[in-house]
């Protein structure tokens, strides 16, 4: 039975969409669904497990580092104002079961421990993703901390501010890794990341990488590479004491997680409904769960297509997710809008070092049957001869003969990373390194030098090209 | 006769490439010529009328107002360092005459008052542009300065340094006249503008020409709008002590002329070169003077194709003189090269201002025959919870019904201006501002918000224009 009684036959022409999952593509979704069809029109339901909506995780290093005063910064729109735009959002509600023959959905109240069912006839899954969380002893000791959520914000700001020792260990070299080790510097402590790989960000090519090592080091931090960590060692007191890998311990006082995340189907993957080879729920160019014409899914919780590949990857960031609820809100609501894919596009910083990426690296260029080259160039974001001018370090790789753009790597300090945004646009539209060479970017001393690091790179490509092909 | 007393005829297989112009487009050209061919094979021959080669002119302002610590260090490469480089560059050295059917241009030496001929096999015109001047009386009085070239900025300086007042008036409200009066406010001078048009910043719409005005003033600086200097009023020391318009009086002890630039063709003219509605040389995708096989044209002195609007434009900027000398040297070195045309970028500023421009504004649009709608938002360069995110304007225009990218504009503060590559980039792709709403630009919280300001635009004007064609 509906948990309100009714079902979709009777409630005649007002129909009920129902969201799973409360943060940027759901919120998302059920936001511009609501812009397009009036309450009188369409019924919105949105399930969320935990107790905030629509926050920006990516935020949850800076409010950690103090960059961020304080978690409802993070917040773009609480619960009630999701309600007052008669949205019937349920915060600590989980759903546990997506019915697909049934055209439900069963949810635990996980306050009063009850569950019910609720119908609907449109249905978008925007479950993001869990993060890993290796299954090793002391992994769930006191101090060690993941960084997902906003409570997960919470404890590890509540453990920071609790604990006497200033030695951090950061699991992991990615994204969050280099951005909670930032966080962390801010904070006062001794940090030591410790990653897998030979260098941090692996989204980068290894060379790319060793630059950011370099800079991390040069920053204080302690980079441990090629090593995994086996164990969390505890204290008598049963907190966290050190981190161990098969070689070595890490004193630590705390620790953070930051080892990448899983798209979180388990629900859609019980249900049915199509995964991709990365666990991801695959769809249209309309965000439409393939061969399911009113269930709709967005977010971390799927896989999106990559223009320079052709091939399917799960991406998880806030841009795309923000993106897919867009173009869901809008097709649940009636209208038309497609999502074409992304071109993995990327960037982050630890303290004034500008990480960025687009396209693919060396190693998804090989996987993707690429042959290419590639030219790595120094410039400065300004002209040299203008204050606060830094040097930066562009990497691009072009396809051999055709001299097709692939990707780009800028690894730099103030005003590197968004120059990677030229190259999206760039990969978006299928430009040649040499047709790039012409681009008519903008110049002023104060911003550029007279040939911006992005033409720069696109010199040396296309001469490589061109030698290539000779 | 030859001033070498030698011909193309008796020097045999050595070629003769004589450059005409010193500075970006020139010597670029050379310089990539010599890179084709050695000095066995090609000699190259340069003349300069002033003392300096290669620098950097868009510097000058910076050098002004003290960013910049000295002359040299806008000077990229010095008479001597290309002469080390088998450049013949002849300073002070002006061309007055080119014999296009002998083949051979006359120069004299502004030192020794002698004329000689040289002549080419091939020829690279590089004769720059020279600054309005408005024939008003006084405009030659003491303390009334230029900033076109290396020897004005030095004479600006002199007087700064010499004159007691700190008042200062500049005479136009472009990209230099802004510059400029960021350079006289860092030297603690109090600064009026004074132009004709009702806003400063004429490259942009009036709406967002007034965002200018509005920060400028904000600056402390005075601004005198829809005004037009007739008289430049001198005391009876014979110096500058005021700018006169029809209606009023501007106290000054300096006066900065920076009205706009014209090509300098006139020996292409006297040559019977063929020049565009703006005066400047006309040219084909080679860079190659219409009609004229062995003669090459690029820099200030040329008209460029403006890829959106599909006319040829005159848009002296140090970037496109680089592009331009690089595919001359490149063809006239005997390979092939090709300058595809501009979109029209341009990015400036005004102490914390950024300013920024690309494509067509409301009435090139208009001129070009386009129907279209235009979208302003208002949004900021980083996460609004991250430190030192500012606001900016970013203005978009799109053609009615196709929603083809026309133009894009922005006002804001730092992280603003090179924003508007993505709109340049986009623009050369012919990309729809639909298709730009999906572009995948880098996202971080200290980079930007989760929607870039130039999707946000581009969402808005995407909207227009479906709003348009129902």
């Amino acid at each position: 039975m509906d948990s309100d009684g009714s079902s979709g036959a009777v409630r005649g022409a007002r129909e009920r969409l129902v969201v799973i999952g409360g943060d940027a593509a759901g919120m998302s979704a059920a936001s511009q669904a609501r812009r397009m069809r009036g309450p009188g029109e369409l019924e919105i339901v949105a399930f969320e497990r935990g107790h905030h909506s629509s926050y920006s995780a990516c935020g949850i290093p800076y409010w950690v580092g103090g960059d961020v005063d304080g978690r409802d910064r993070l917040i773009a729109r609480t619960p009630e104002e999701h309600r007052a735009r008669d949205i019937d959002l349920r915060t600590r509600t989980e759903v546990t079961e997506i019915d697909v023959a049934g055209g439900r959905v069963r949810a635990r109240d996980l306050d009063a421990g009850t569950e019910s069912w609720t119908s609907y006839d449109k249905l978008v899954i925007a479950t993001g993703a869990r993060p890993l969380r290796p299954d090793m002893p002391g992994v769930d000791a006191p101090g060690v901390h993941g960084v997902q959520t906003l409570d997960d914000g919470e404890e590890l700001i509540a453990t920071l501010e609790g604990v006497r020792g200033r030695r951090a260990v950061v699991v992991g070299a990615g994204y969050i890794g280099v951005e909670m080790a930032e966080a962390l510097i801010k904070r006062g402590y001794e940090v030591t990341v410790v990653n897998r790989g030979t260098e941090p960000m692996s989204t980068l090519d290894p060379d790319m990488g060793r630059l950011v090592r370099d800079a991390m080091v040069g920053m204080g931090i302690t980079m441990v590479g090629e090593a995994t960590v086996t164990k969390v060692l505890t204290g008598s007191d049963g907190r966290v004491r050190a981190v161990a890998t098969e070689d070595a311990e890490y004193p630590a006082d705390v620790v953070v997680l930051g080892i990448g995340v899983r798209p979180e189907t388990s629900l859609a993957r019980a249900a049915g409904l199509p995964l991709g080879a990365d666990g991801g729920l695959l769809t249209d160019r309309a965000m439409r769960v393939r061969g399911h014409e009113n269930i709709w899914a967005g977010g971390d919780c799927v896989e999106v297509l990559d223009l320079v590949s052709g091939q399917q990857r799960h991406i998880p960031l806030g841009t795309h997710a923000n993106k897919h609820g867009q173009v869901i809100g809008t097709n649940a609501g009636g209208g038309y809008a497609t999502f074409p894919g992304v071109v993995g596009t990327a960037v982050s910083k630890v303290c004034d070092l500008e990480i960025a990426r687009t396209g693919l690296r060396e190693k998804d260029a090989r996987r993707a049957g690429f042959r290419f080259e590639t030219a790595v160039i120094e410039s400065t974001s300004r002209a040299g001869y203008y204050p606060g001018a830094s040097a930066m370090t562009v990497k691009m790789l072009a396809e051999r003969r055709t001299g097709r753009l692939l990707g780009v790597q800028i690894v730099g300090r103030e005003g590197a990373g968004k120059r990677v945004d030229v190259a999206a646009v760039a990969l978006t539209a299928g430009l040649t390194v040499e047709q790039m060479t012409g681009l008519d970017l903008g110049y002023a001393p104060p911003f550029s030098p007279v040939w911006d690091p992005v033409l720069v790179a696109a010199r040396k490509a296309a001469a490589k090209v061109r030698d290539g092909a000779s």
